[in-house]
């Protein structure tokens, strides 16, 4: 599919960020299909033009964005590696993670790629080649946390795929049953963290 | 929101399925935005005028959509109610629960409700309404199930958020992780729900 066109230097880099920004609150406003690119670079502030220098279709916005989420949860969960007790501080990271996963924002945002990758065979495979290294880092760190308690076993793979989904289930939740308390719920997703991680 | 005009009776029954049937296939290939009712009247074979006499607006289908989907879910649960055991039933049903929600049809046009409900208070209306329904005759069910086994202490609503969550999880992870095997899902599923349901 339609990659970036031009790997942004340092120079351009806040532009670009800034057409990503804008690109998101029209996809979640609007729905993909509903924002086009004038509406994009009219919230961008910058002409149409100049979106094209840096991608060449929509598609290829909606995987820059895609993109820039990945690197956050994977820059994230490396950052796991580096603790003292891996385990921990996954654990610890659980309520945080449920705020970001129910952020009004990313709701949208999140639910309108995925209906979007539903029917477009281009956005599912940048969205399955993100989740694929979102779940190799996870993966890797969650084995070393569990080499580091003793445990001989891997970590089933359909136990990483539930995890995976118990996050996505709060951003789904989120639309369906909002009022409920996010503490709660990080509560009851920590034991059950801790659980799978632990067996 | 605008509800169906007419109840219908069971000479029209078909014909009012068969308007939510092409609705459906309408919404999920082209957005709910994108599908218009002239579209969703073309696949149904009937006139607009016709399916204006069942609904006011395409919010009207989307929510007795919903409320079809919902109704499906809430006669499953409260079968559960009759099992010898309650318990066994619902962990049993996890493997089809699995394929349902991972079902290329139903994932498409849940995900494009759900996109549409973060952007539409009056379609989030709708679906939390039905969700409300759902928790309430799964917190039941869940209920008789503990006091047949002699738990005294109600289930934590946690605990439902987050097996609720769990199911709407596996619809997302369809989309990014499709080639995962729901047999070894179902696996890990019905052994986190029977250990929240023991709890």
């Amino acid at each position: 599919m339609g990659d970036n066109k031009a790997v942004p230097s340092d120079r351009s880099r806040a532009r670009y960020e800034q057409v990503l920004d804008a690109a998101s609150t029209c996809f979640r406003r609007y729905g993909f299909h509903g924002a086009s690119i004038a509406e994009i670079s009219k919230h961008a502030g910058m002409s149409a033009g100049h979106i094209y220098h840096f991608f060449e279709n929509k598609e290829a916005i909606i995987a820059a964005i895609v993109n820039r989420r990945v690197e956050y949860w994977i820059t994230l969960i490396a950052q796991f590696e580096c603790a003292d007790d891996v385990f921990a501080a996954m654990i610890e990271r659980v309520a945080i993670a449920v705020d970001e996963r129910a952020e009004e924002e990313f709701v949208g945002l999140w639910l309108e790629i995925l209906a979007e990758a539903a029917r477009n065979p281009r956005v599912a495979e940048v969205l399955q080649q993100a989740d694929l290294r979102v779940r190799t880092i996870l993966t890797h760190v969650i084995e070393v946390a569990r080499e580091a308690r003793g445990k001989k076993s891997p970590i089933d793979p359909a136990a990483i795929e539930i995890m995976m989904a118990m996050f996505e289930g709060v951003t789904n939740r989120a639309v369906m049953n909002p009022g409920f308390e996010h503490a709660e719920l990080a509560r009851v997703l920590q034991r059950a963290m801790a659980s799978a991680l632990d067996e």
